[in-house]
């Protein structure tokens, strides 16, 4: 049995090739980064439990992907660029070919990033993986979840609910194409964090979040943060191409409740629809406008012909749930 | 069973009494922290689980503290001025009582040192514990691992043991007196970070970690890191009162490898040693001269005749090993 020590050593340990902000990585008490004069650091963790962010025997290289991927999706609901992460593992055993997979996973990602590893934590325990990152954005110019205005008009990144449609496919509720499987499961385990569509979103959209529980919780909490209700219509979602074979009740359930879909959910003026369509296109990831924000508080979801749609008012914290 | 983000919301959002660097806590994606120019932000993270680094059924007020107290001990390690931390905690129950008692040990301490919990993340999963914490350090004077110097003195502030003894009493291996159980039990469940020292042994100190795993394997990754060996002498050693009542070996055996003690050790040159007083002073803590750093690679401790005394010369990974 390898120690701790031994552990970090041998996967979570690689020469630092710093960009500059990254002082000191892996190694010491703490790891160090400066930042530059009117730059701000962000910060963010999310922690990943077996049984209720992943199954049980989930692909430790899919799971490396994922639970950086999460991680650096709240940097891009923030407009901030990554710098480095921080990994806190709890592990049942020290599996070296689990921990070879995994890191594989982690670091493939971060490599695409340009971003280190800059220290953390590993013991024994019930599998958990807690990831911590850190990123920069220009004083005031983060894209903040109170930020959003009345009028403005609400946009989502890439489709939605293909996740979901995954996450049903692996727990065999739902059969499906060889080629829509393939996407959905795609979607599930290896989301692609939206990091340089908000960065182009800076001075562009007024509040940001990115999409983890599902579009109507997550756009929910813009507008509790900023006072305001918002009014969708149906119609204008981007559903995944899998889920076209479902019926529109699923479509758009998975769409609007799904959950771990990571696309960014944005707020801009109208004024800005030219400077959104540039970012994403700079970004190279579609855009869809799908309704406006309202002076009237809470959120409706309008069908085709403008009646209220029943759906689900309230984010899954997580599917799992038991 | 309240939702994550009513838990969230109800134990571990307060409003942010910003010391002027956090610029947004709790409640968006990122926390935001900005810094003065010329200072490095550091970072440290660990991860506690039970069954490993507390008992099953631990007092929750406790392990709040504790969970803290832990990670800025990393801090004062590396000389830092504790900003901020974040939380991610997996709890096999949204326990109430629970909660509220682990809230009031962990913000009792974050108010003693004027820290703002800045963010983080509640799930369900088997209880695990993982806290980032952020600090401030100018650059350029953060206490490393890797900048001892051969014929520079050995220190620990405080004095070593009582932790590991107050294990041994909880796991009815041993059995003291009242008041030294009291002693043992508090050092064990309390940990005091020795943040004040730390700060103050900026430019006094050529080297700094906390001991956490046993100051035999602590101070060996100062050595590793650079590329160093030490003498230390047994009988210097500052043997917590608590264990007066134990045999020299069982004292020896816990000051050296005891674990979870979370003072200091430091190292600097004996030009320095007015200094090191100094700081100790300044900071309220007693520090303790024992032994010196070599040329000659290894870790010696000789006893009071000058010869080598027989102990383990591993640190345990934490004491729970299966």
């Amino acid at each position: 049995m390898a120690s701790e020590f031994d552990l970090i050593a041998r996967y979570f340990t690689r020469p630092t090739r710093s960009s500059g902000m990254v002082q000191l990585g892996v190694g010491d008490d703490c790891a160090l980064i400066s930042l530059p004069a009117n730059e701000s650091l962000a910060i963010s963790t999310d922690m990943l439990v077996e049984g209720r962010h992943f199954l049980a025997g989930a692909d430790p290289e899919s799971l490396g992907h994922k639970s950086l991927a999460v991680n650096l999706s709240d940097l891009a609901a923030m407009g901030a660029r990554p710098l480095g992460f921080s990994l806190a593992l709890a592990l049942p055993s020290a599996d070296e070919a689990w921990l070879a997979s995994f890191a594989r996973g982690l670091f493939a990602l971060a490599d695409n990033e340009h971003i280190e590893l800059i220290g953390g934590d590993t013991t024994r325990g019930p599998l958990n993986i807690c990831i911590t990152v850190f990123g920069s954005v220009p004083i005031g110019h983060a894209l903040r979840r109170d930020g959003a205005h009345a009028n403005d008009d609400v946009w989502v990144s890439g489709n939605l609910g293909e996740a979901r449609l995954g996450l049903e496919v692996l727990t065999r509720h739902l059969k499906l194409s060889v080629d829509d499987t393939a996407i959905a499961l795609q979607r599930l385990h290896r989301p692609i964090p939206r990091v340089s569509l908000g960065i182009a979103l800076r001075g562009v959209a007024s509040a940001a979040i990115d999409i983890s529980d599902g579009l109507i919780g997550d756009l929910g909490h813009i507008l509790e943060r900023s006072a305001l209700g918002a009014t969708i219509e149906a119609d204008l979602l981007p559903i995944g191409s899998a889920l076209h074979s479902q019926d529109h009740q699923t479509q758009y359930e998975f769409a609007l409740n799904g959950g771990d879909d990571y696309e960014l959910c944005f707020c801009a003026p109208p004024a800005q629809r030219e400077n959104v369509i540039a970012a994403a296109q700079q970004a190279g990831i579609a855009v869809t406008r799908i309704g406006q924000v309202t002076e009237i508080p809470g959120l409706r979801v309008l069908d085709h012909a403008g009646k209220p749609l029943q759906v689900h008012s309230k984010s899954f914290d997580h599917f799992f749930n038991p």
